[in-house]
């Protein structure tokens, strides 16, 4: 189901998860601090994994600019893999895609949903940075319903703003992942079709 | 028009400015990188920023979390201070606010229009990063009309997202920004009842 060298990153990322501890010195003038905001740590992070792909031969190259999609392409195929991060500290609160944009690309193509998941916790406490957890996932194994749509999203006075991910790896979370890709289809279009009628 | 204590803080930047300029590490595991990418900058100055205020004895308190507004708050009559960062070899492209947020906020006190931006432009070249500029404005001096709305708004597929800076400080800009804060708040208002018109 997932890109072989998604798979083979997988691995060894999981397989070497202990020695990722680290921190993050900013110097300016002459005043040097340990980095103890978890705001901008999720860029720090995927940069640091351009380079480590790089160090260890994995055939991932960097899109450029994270607000792109997808962040890496893999393989000779040139396979899509995004990169996701989050406090591990708390629920899972990354946006997956913006809402109408998702809908949008969907009409033409659906290859979106194809896209490997990398999505990597972190813990940051004091300064010291550590990975926590790592999965590889698709899409529709890290979106759920939610009490007002069938796709759990982000909204704002009623507006959507955000596809916003399920707590996929708790026993305990209200909503379940979908089961499949044609489950996250399907709930995408009918809240479409619900916020579509809402606004009218 | 700024608060007394906002006014200090930006002339000692600015007669600083020169010796800005410094670098980010990120280490994890085995590899160390120096942070070349520019989407995480703008909250580890702010945090840089919260270390300087107290290095240099200044009366401004974070307030915990960069989603929050605001930033900091200076002063005995804790005034709002909020920082705005963006890359100085580019056009401004920072959210200033919400806009749905923006306005419901405003129906109850309008004290938010009252609020010092510390605004600070870098530039980041290789790993090199260099303050280029700072500016202390109101909110109404750093807005402007675009060409659909009264105010410039970040829009997408018809929906509001943000309201969005005007380029200030630039003689060649096609909108300038509004003259006082009783058009930045007629602005906002005929902005909001166009979209309202427009969503019926």
């Amino acid at each position: 189901m997932y890109h072989s060298e998604s798979i083979k990153i997988y691995d060894a990322l999981l397989s070497n998860i202990d020695t990722f501890v680290g921190s993050t010195v900013f110097t300016m003038g002459d005043i040097s601090i340990q980095i103890e905001g978890k705001d901008g740590i999720g860029n720090l992070i995927e940069e640091w994994l351009s380079v480590w792909f790089k160090y260890n031969d994995f055939d991932a190259d960097q899109v450029g600019g994270s607000q792109q999609f997808p962040d890496f392409l893999v393989g000779a195929d040139r396979s899509s893999l995004e990169i996701k991060t989050f406090d591990g500290d708390k629920s899972p609160n990354f946006d997956l895609a913006n809402f109408d944009s998702y809908c949008e690309s969907m009409k033409d193509d659906e290859s979106k949903t194809d896209c490997d998941y990398l999505i990597i916790s972190y813990s940051l406490i004091g300064s010291t940075l550590r990975i926590k957890n790592i999965w590889l996932k698709k899409i529709w194994e890290i979106t759920c319903p939610c009490s007002q749509y069938p796709l759990k999203v982000q909204q704002k006075r009623g507006v959507i703003y955000n596809i916003r991910p399920a707590t996929w790896y708790s026993d305990n979370a209200k909503f379940k992942p979908f089961n499949s890709k044609w489950e996250f289809v399907n709930a995408l279009q009918e809240t479409l079709n619900i916020y579509n009628e809402n606004k009218l």
